[in-house]
């Protein structure tokens, strides 16, 4: 779909469009109730950076492979970040009402069909693997992905993650060390996927698989500090939603922690192992570095 | 495991403690936050009939096939069922204080954590049945196993259809096509699916497929009707919720719209097609017929 010289900008924008079509085009293939379908559009189509699909289709342009080979499973690991948020929303939750500068799901919808919503798009990610034909990927990688995917999504990955932060949140406050470990989950282990998924498809070999996955464990501790950041320095305009909210909700943050320049400090020297290991792999890596700064330095 | 000339209770009472036993090692294998396991334990232990393992199980004893290749799947299937009744008790849908005689998840672990256990077992049933290894099971059928599962569970089926009960309990009343239609999603794709899956492993040929795929759209019907008059005649003992609960929900139910002796021989019918779909598909199908029997007899 893309050369691998374009400007990056060029190349986040068009990837973005790809990812947003593509997106558009399942959910309407989607059957259901319409009201559970308005739902799971409404938060699909509510936009997002779309860095996970990013991250995927970049490395699979890191192995000078078709871009169009990992866009069912680009879009099927959004699909299960925008669960998470859905749920992560809800009352019984983090209890948000805003989410991208637009209500949350269950404040448009109801927190009934907000619940279910999330539900049918879990399961809706499974499926679109488990279906989209494409001669490049055969069953074997198809089970391994879900496998993995599934992992990174469940107790062991996002939802233990969301589960350890809820029960943080009635603690005084974490070390570093506990923080880093939720945050591993929570998002780090997606993000690591998004990764894995774009070497599984590219048949990576082991040693661009280790090298790979310790980029996206970097790169994903370095996205988490620049949101803590954004949390404080960012506009509402641009994040969408009300700067200092971690603060007013108490949560243990990198900047809390460890000061607003030990948290630059330590984003700069996550960024700078993240780049690293992408050097070490043996890939085409200019682009993907070139999306690691993009993450790093975003203003939203 | 065991022969197709067993009792049928003896059957039941045995492949019950099977999966019982599998489901114990599945849900002790699991990685995550000690909470949101113990959630995910309490719910997956509480028992149950085991209907939809039993009737894979069944089915594959049908095909003369060894019943340990399909353990994995039809435990996979009874996590998504637990996870649906974690998710359809909790306030902001049935709002069940009582499940199986025990405080329903959210009573016990609160909404939060409830709806994190429920995320975590629809997860991790796609991860089982990626990551079982049985040398009769290769990728192609795991990947369409996948796929008819997630759709039989997804917006298309079982959420679907939770999703149009809810909308319906605001309704005056419902036609006995609408009240079928809603169950045929919201219960009768996951049993079809149980039978299906169990004839995916046995390499069924397309005829036995369509005569099992009846069957089971038949013994979901009756399934449900049967249910239903439970909530009128059956004892609370037995059903562990309180009798006349659909009763003062003002749910549309059959014996609502057909009197209960109406809803007796609507039963009757059901059972009589389903049984008929089984002696045309060509397979061993004594077993099954007991099963069906036990379903639409049953006291609880």
């Amino acid at each position: 779909m893309t050369p691998s010289n374009q400007p990056i900008n060029e190349f986040l924008e068009k990837t973005r469009r790809t990812v947003n079509e593509h997106l558009e085009a399942i959910t309407e293939s989607i059957k259901g109730p319409k009201t559970l379908l308005d739902a799971m559009e409404y938060s699909v189509k509510a936009g997002g950076k779309r860095v996970r699909p990013i991250l995927l289709l970049a490395t699979l342009d890191a192995f000078e492979e078709s871009l169009a080979i990992g866009l069912d499973v680009a879009c099927a690991i959004e699909l299960v970040h925008t669960y998470s948020l859905i749920h992560d929303d809800l009352p019984a939750m983090d209890d948000d009402d805003l989410r991208r500068g637009r209500p949350t799901n269950h404040k448009v919808f109801g927190e009934a069909t907000a619940i279910l919503a999330g539900d049918a798009l879990l399961t809706y990610s499974f499926e679109l693997i488990a279906s989209f034909k494409n001669e490049h990927v055969p069953d074997d990688i198809k089970v391994e992905l879900i496998r993995q995917f599934a992992h990174a999504s469940g107790a062991a990955g996002m939802v233990g993650g969301q589960s350890e932060d809820l029960i943080a949140e009635n603690k005084a406050s974490l070390s570093v060390e506990e923080l880093e470990a939720i945050h591993y989950k929570k998002t780090g282990k997606l993000i690591i996927f998004s990764v894995v998924a774009g070497a599984l498809l590219a048949r990576a070999n082991t040693e661009q698989k280790t090298n790979l996955e310790q980029f996206a464990y970097h790169l994903g501790i370095a996205f988490q500090i620049r949101d803590d950041i954004l949390d404080i320095e960012g506009d509402i305009e641009t994040i969408g939603k009300p700067v200092g909210s971690d603060d007013m909700n108490e949560k243990s943050t990198y900047p809390k922690l460890l000061s607003l320049e030990g948290a630059k400090q330590k984003l700069l020297e996550h960024s700078e192992k993240a780049i690293h290991f992408l050097e070490n792999a043996n890939i085409n890596h200019e682009r993907l570095v070139q999306i690691a700064r993009y993450i790093i330095n975003r203003d939203n």
